[in-house]
């Protein structure tokens, strides 16, 4: 909009929520099921030789509460690979005893970015290490998508880049609080999915995604702007802790 | 936001709503039936463990309506034993003839706690009573999330402290005029689940359900600013009055 | 709220839509077929001996479309006895070829009651028979939940009490003109179920309920207050109808 | 509402959508599928014999896209018979290969009638006409329930009656320019269904259903007040469509 | 509305998004696979030979995320022959293994055409190709439908022709932007289905969805009179990608 600040995107990122269909799992032979896990963990591999190599990223977290069983959110440089992994993941034998319950689609954003004369942002490390970042293992995760909103008097688009500047420093101020407690992703999914944006926030204590949440509530960017969908909390998994959970 | 108020919350809590499949339960034999009552009042027990321990505490009722037939209403330490318990339920063989129908994820609350200088309110009994309380044995059950609304002229979060405070001393006026008749929890949720409260109230006459929240209504901390989610009311369940309810 | 005029309740309110799975009731023996009728008949009887003793009041009746094929509305004195009804339900034969599809709780209530000094209402005949009244056997039903507004200037909850008291006496003459044609049965479910009222009416003619809630909706409480859910319609049934219904 | 002017009804009537659940008519042998047409052509057969003596009209359309696969219109004197007329047809062996998908109960209305003193307008065979019309065998059908608006100024029950009347007048005048192109059937629904009309059009161009519902959402009735539902587009059937549709 | 502007439509369409019942398809023998795949290589085919003599044109693209596994986009001269598509797909073992999860029924438009005196559009071969167009085979593909807004004072349909006039040719300006990088087919729905219009975009890169979504949003247009429904993204198959994504 205005001359010298722009969005960059790096990553696109799926988020697939899907719950365990028990029923199933239970009605699976002992081999079968080892079967299912093992074409799992070799998924999870995979997953983690494409973040060796610093072509995505995958994060893998329980679900709290009748939402979900877990959740992978994955970064991949282009929608072609995030529609390959739903189909590798589908012809699982594990993915036959799941359900799918909620996906987003969204490419990772850094927003109000100001661009030096002359330089390449993408060609900056520490601004890449942002727009394709690899994906921390805190022990809990939070996601929600918004929108800012669009009525009456209360049109953020409507605002002039004056208005909305100001908006988002003082917002800002309120999350760099949480800097070291919180790690913050932002993806944009305009023309991608339902909402506008899509959060996702990673913390070692789950209080602390109540605490951003709510003081950001009283900010006038959230409380006259933000319109926010379903919430999603979890746990960090890995191979040891799935083993655990799927254990009968 | 105010200097010496500030918001203090305890255990994490997940509201379970569960349907009895009741065609599922009558397909099994009487020695699988057997069985999966068994493991339902093994969990119970554990969760009475819990409750003695201290380390926790856990309500369980059943619902009036298509909406459910019972919920597990669990109160613990850490996101990871709410997640913890769903998996365990989930294992059972009783586990298989229920329909996951609603969940809820918060935390305890307690809004409005003004801090003396120098004072841990952690290591005040009476705070700590409130924040990890053991849930009542009241005859009846009500469960409720909600919002404080953000439009227009009725947005909360565009109110002074000033003004909030007072709204809410005549809200806790009314409140306290059920004292002795409803016991009432209050949980946080933003960030975590899709409102921002979810309250819980507990009462041996159900008829004060309806008269205190009718009474709120038209106080203009709701009247304007209250948003209202699904109502789930039930009666308590014990083991005598679950098995009633199973047996064919 | 205002000294004198105050709400009245009386029996709990369950309404039970469901719909028949017309394939499993086919895939029934002819013996199944007779024994899961016997166990709906029985039922039938037992409602009716309850009505017979002033226990409570059932009434039963088809639905119009495809959001059910029929309901139970039961007048029961309390939540827990609302259970079991539901519970026996479930527990017989004819239970497992239906799918519940709607429900509904509350709890009669008679509105701006005048209470005279010294009197007890509850021991006045009038009154009772409006609290715990015997269902008609009305040729048509229909149900629907309402709230009031809150939103704007169009909050009803932020009216005076002289206010919403002229509002309803304009609105109850309206009904008046109906008396005769239409019974009405008003519920309140604040605290209880997902809007404020569950109203029924019964009527010989079902053009009648076009008429009064057309009429009504013209008049301001209605008009700028008035908020509703879904409208169900249907036609009286007993035993022989529904052996008519259900026969193959 | 006015002296003179009222609204009449006619029929009663029921728009049944149904899916075909092609997975389950693939499934029956040759033989079942046979039969099961035979049943249906025997119902298309007995609609066609009520439409000959008067006593009621069905229309039967495909519907384009997901919604559904087909739908009857039913038209009767009364809603037990539009019950009879659902239960019959889910005792068919067809029922059983299709999914109900929506459905909507209403009854035909002439709004604005203007009675002329002494004289009874279901005496009047042009009226009688428009209540209880035969339905046109057109190529293409549209459905469509909907609204009149109650928000802030734009509350069509807190107009006058003579703001109203001249609202519809201009709203009318553009139905006229699609006369003999659009045949449209108006039934009232307000305390019989979820929305306050249900509007039918038939046309043997479905493009004119674009061009009135278009031009009509810049007259004022339509841009301030118009609330619509979801909406359905077909194609006429009749045995020998239905048959190709059928054919394996 | 204004006399030398006009509206003009061309193919009607449909979009038909569905998912792969995964555990359907694994459930087939390979013989059964193989033929399900020759069933749907061959209508694929018979797409492409209606496209070859200009009766209509067919995209074929998958979708990322749960929302679907892959949509046809249909355009063909008639509601009829869309239907038949519909139904041939349904007859074929291939949509045995698939689940279908949304779908949109619309017609190709043009709009503010201003006509010249005397000249037809329909013979005008740039007008005709813009209506009966060939789908790209780009990249990607995004789908999303929207209104125009009619609320308070975001009214789009009370606004005169010469203001929407304006909106819409500064709207008209940002598309121009995306020239080559974006190819934009816009359909209308009103009486059609249950939007006032359907959007598809075509991109080699799927990030120009976003930038021009984005961008738009700030223009008035959108910013007070968008709403918009369901995105979907997804990317373009063929048979070769198709084989790859079904082969086990």
């Amino acid at each position: 909009m205005s001359e010298a600040v722009s969005t960059l995107e790096g990553w696109y990122c799926l988020h697939d929520f899907r719950a365990i269909d028990w029923n199933a799992w239970k009605s699976l032979t002992d081999q079968e099921r080892a079967r299912a896990e093992d074409e799992l963990y070799t998924l999870l591999r995979q997953y983690q030789n494409t973040e060796d190599q610093k072509q995505g990223s995958t994060a893998f977290y329980s679900i709290v509460g009748q939402k979900a069983d877990f959740v992978f959110m994955h970064l991949r440089e282009t929608l072609e690979e995030l529609n390959e992994l739903e189909t590798a993941f589908n012809k699982t034998l594990f993915a036959q005893v799941t359900i799918p319950t909620y996906s987003y689609v969204s490419i990772v954003e850094l927003g109000g970015y100001m661009a030096k004369p002359g330089s390449d942002p993408m060609q900056d490390p520490e601004i890449l290490a942002r727009l394709k970042p690899i994906l921390p293992k805190a022990k809990h995760i939070c996601f929600y998508p918004m929108n800012k909103r669009r009525e009456g008097n209360d049109n953020w688009y409507m605002l002039s880049t004056e208005e909305r500047r100001n908006f988002m420093r003082n917002h800002g101020m309120i999350g760099r609080n949480y800097a070291g407690k919180i790690k913050q992703i932002i993806c944009g999914s305009i023309g991608l999915d339902d909402w506008e944006w899509g959060v996702t926030l990673f913390a070692d204590d789950a209080l602390q995604f109540k605490k951003i949440v709510y003081e950001m509530r009283f900010d006038e960017t959230s409380a006259r702007f933000g319109e926010f969908g379903e919430f999603y909390v979890g746990n960090l998994l890995d191979k040891d802790k799935m083993e655990a959970m799927l254990k009968l």
